[in-house]
């Protein structure tokens, strides 16, 4: 309840768009393991949202997945690893959601969909705690 | 400079050892990648301490580093992929170094080591946000 509340009561909450990343590395489901590697080093992004052909999202995968697939010798397809239930928001929510979801599902990092599920952006636990820490010193 | 102020001048900043993780599990130098990556994922725990046979701190490997492996072809040992240079703290250091040092190296966790540099608690930038948002809720 009290995590619904804007930060400082004076201050206006800034919105998903105003501080998501939007240079996001994404992959298409064909893809095998090795592949999603390679992109989440190149890229050295943590989190690669999963594409179909339409370039709609239909899932996520992380370095942690990547760590599953070697530890169960699954590294053809990022199909069985990756995360398919994906908590997503939208570019318009408020940042403090941002926060509650990341919270509340124990996750790193959100894709931000628009209408059509394409993926136009990411906002991360590491990105929103270095806001965090700026409002804190000031 | 603002960075080395307690968050509140009213409130006493806490030691690292009154908020580590105790329960830290650590891979011995001479295991393989794949190893690393089953430990990972059974204590879905992001961040592996390596130690040498007397139980010093010898570096450090993390999911992403597991990636990197898978990427590079390197699955043998833990040796050319494991961060050598690691950072640490102290039990008795204020959380505040803490915060400090994750934001100057731009990671994600201190292993905390006592005088024999073993590997006594671990410290997350995850953990810290949560402390921090709460702090900043109430
Ligand atoms: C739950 S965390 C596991 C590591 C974490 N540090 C822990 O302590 O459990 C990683 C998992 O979250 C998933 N994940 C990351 N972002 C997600 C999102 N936005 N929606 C759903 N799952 C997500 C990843 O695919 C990965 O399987």
């Amino acid at each position: 309840q009290s995590l619904s509340k804007p930060m400082k009561e004076s201050q206006v909450m800034p919105l998903v768009k105003d501080i998501m990343v939007r240079n996001v590395a994404t992959i298409r489901r064909g893809f095998s393991v090795d592949e999603a590697a390679k992109k989440i080093i190149q890229d050295r992004f943590n989190h690669l949202p999963v594409v179909d052909d339409g370039g709609k999202l239909v899932g996520i995968v992380t370095a942690w997945d990547v760590s599953k697939a070697v530890a169960l010798s699954k590294r053809d397809s990022l199909e069985p690893i990756m995360t398919k239930n994906v908590i997503t928001i939208g570019p318009d929510d408020p940042v403090d959601l941002a926060v509650r979801l990341l919270e509340r599902y124990n996750i790193s990092a959100l894709p931000v969909i628009d209408g059509d599920k394409k993926v136009i952006g990411i906002v991360t636990g590491e990105g929103l705690s270095k806001l965090l820490a700026r409002g804190v010193q000031k």
